[in-house]
């Protein structure tokens, strides 16, 4: 049987070409890697059009890493994080300032709902004290597109810094930084890039990174000692994951080849069409409306037969070849499928048909259909 | 031509087996992934006989951030880590402590010099606020070999508690738990397992990893955290580095079948052996006398002609296939060439070989065999 497709947010199904990346060993200290890492760095930055204003900076670890790492470094010890929180990303943003003793505040919307830029206007209003603001782009708790731009017009207007979590949906939403003032926004290897995990990366205000000095809480986290060891030396400042950089840059020559970022929107978003109307047809309700969806990964809710058990779903569907992903709310029963990865319309029609087939062979469906009236 | 090999300390050159492991992508909340991390930290544990008293804690990111979460983790907000320091590891290791706010003392020794232990035991019993020491087993700015048990034996006499970073000895030089009294012991994939690089591990105590709640002043670096979760749910925490861990995974089987551990030492042993005598033949004084000379990492003295420069060096030796490593010495005019990583006598001569031909090519030879009478 081939690899089991991955419809999760990263790690994800990545091409053949972008694993084989992996099949050299790189020297940490030798030229040869210290321009791949210089291209990746060029290509993350000019996806956003950061060039003029801002500097990536790549970090070993996770994407929560990257995030840690990058309010580590720009928060200043007295500064105070406001983050917007409508999921689990949100909270977890707000939990690393804590740990790490600095002053953090959240503003709390549900789930299923986008933090409203009037109620930000009237907390940056009452709270002189918050320095910057935390948005996550895609809160990939349930798959809510949050309203970027409207929310950063409000925190660049009350003159404060903006930190974007865009770790769902870099490469795939259009984020510019001619336009849009952020001073950081973040995100990893591994998911629309379509790269493996290992490494996250900071894209930052060159000017604000040297103007940190001082605030990181960490000797592995600071941004601006990577950032300064790389200028000097074009080398990461501790041991880089090589291989999963190669892997990158693989993927980026694959994301450049393939038209960019509006072709990835568009892939996924087909992806993303196929599977809401595929699951519709199989009597699955989504918990996202259309206009709040974004196009990385969908909620759906459970089957509301009594004998369901996401185990046995996910076990089930894992058997016909594909990887689902647990529900992240803890009120309503649901599980996730992702849009995302290098996959396209026949992976998701494939999933879709599993699914149901799942469903069915599990004895979920008529009842299911009895007590919901779902399928038709 | 072949990918080059390298003679560095991790990265360092991996069986295609190992890197073979990278070509499927695993799904981070599949069982099938679960079980490779259980079984990977299964038998790092088993390498030190660590089952009975250790747990072992993996870590994203790379060997310096696994440091750092042990220290973090461990070292009471209150308490105070000695460092032995003869090298660049010692003193990074104090700088994260300084970094993350805590109290740290060190006491340097020349960086081809050990630590004495009976130095050891006057400091510990000066300074009862001393709670931590930190021993760096295989120094590998020069590749030193350090007295770890003699060291750990008066640390454990003054009752204190031992963290020690065998970040470049790990799975070559014994290490026994059982009799080694060990709060933590640090390594990552891509040193002598011949993972490739992206995380790290903590093997620690488990009582003491219990009883250290509160402590981490990071939420990514809190080890604690990442093992109850990973007790809870079988999951690490935050996006693994899926195909890393299965490169370790595919280098434990074949560092277990190898013969493990005394096999590992034997053929580093030999490569060690054999480089030095070849390099001494081609003229080249290696830095350390053979009693401190760990089967890791060489650091040989630069040739003394005047037109001397390492970057030529290093240029003209890959050319032929082989990636040196510079020195680490402020000092000294140095270079390093590593005996660990998939290779064995074959690459090592040809290594030494190619080095040979290298300098005869960039004419340094003749007159630094003229001035240095080291050429026979
Ligand atoms: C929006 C968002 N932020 C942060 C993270 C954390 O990244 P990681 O799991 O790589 O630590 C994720 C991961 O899914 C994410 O989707
Ligand atoms: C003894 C020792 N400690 C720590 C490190 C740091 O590991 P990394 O470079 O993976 O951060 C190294 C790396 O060579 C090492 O040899």
């Amino acid at each position: 049987m081939r690899d089991p497709i991955l419809l999760t947010p990263g790690p994800l199904s990545t091409s053949l070409r972008t694993k084989s990346a992996m099949l050299t060993d790189w020297g940490s200290w030798d030229q040869s890697f210290n321009q791949l890492t210089a291209s990746v760095c060029r290509d993350l930055l000019e996806i956003v059009n950061g060039g003029a204003s801002h500097v990536c900076v790549p970090l070993q670890g996770s994407g929560t890493f990257a995030v840690e790492a990058a309010i580590g470094t720009l928060l200043p010890r007295d500064g105070k994080l406001l983050v917007l929180a409508n999921g689990a990303y949100g909270k977890r943003m707000a939990q690393a300032v804590e740990i790490m003793g600095r002053q953090v505040v959240l503003s709390h919307s549900a789930d299923d709902v986008a933090p409203d830029a009037a109620e930000l206007a009237r907390i940056l209003q009452s709270d002189p004290a918050i320095t910057h603001v935390g948005v996550i782009h895609c809160e990939t708790s349930v798959g809510i597109l949050n309203p970027l731009r409207e929310l950063a017009a409000v925190v660049a207007e009350a003159g404060r810094a903006l930190i974007v979590d865009a770790m769902s949906s870099f490469g795939a939403l259009p984020i510019d930084l001619r336009t849009l003032q952020a001073e950081a926004v973040i995100a990893s290897a591994n998911k629309c890039l379509e790269g493996v995990p290992g490494m996250g990366f900071v894209l930052v205000q060159r000017e604000r990174l040297l103007a940190s000095r001082g605030n990181s809480h960490s000797l592995s986290m600071d941004l601006l000692a990577q950032y300064e060891y790389m200028q000097k030396t074009g080398q990461w400042r501790f041991t880089p994951p090589t291989h999963v950089v190669a892997a990158l840059r693989a993927a980026l020559d694959q994301y450049i080849e393939q038209g960019g970022q509006p072709a990835r929107l568009a892939r996924y978003r087909n992806n993303c069409e196929r599977l809401l109307a595929g699951m519709q047809r199989s009597g699955f309700r989504s918990l996202l409306p259309p206009e709040l969806q974004a196009p990385i990964i969908a909620t759906f809710h459970a089957p509301r037969h009594p004998g369901y058990d996401f185990s046995r779903f996910y076990e089930a569907v894992r058997d016909k070849g594909f990887v689902l992903y647990p529900g992240k709310l803890t009120q309503i029963e649901t599980f996730r499928v992702g849009c995302i990865g290098a996959i396209d319309h026949a992976e998701i029609d494939q999933a879709v048909a599993a699914i149901a087939q799942a469903i069915d062979e599990l004895g979920w469906s008529t009842e299911w259909q009895a007590e919901t009236g779902a399928f038709a």
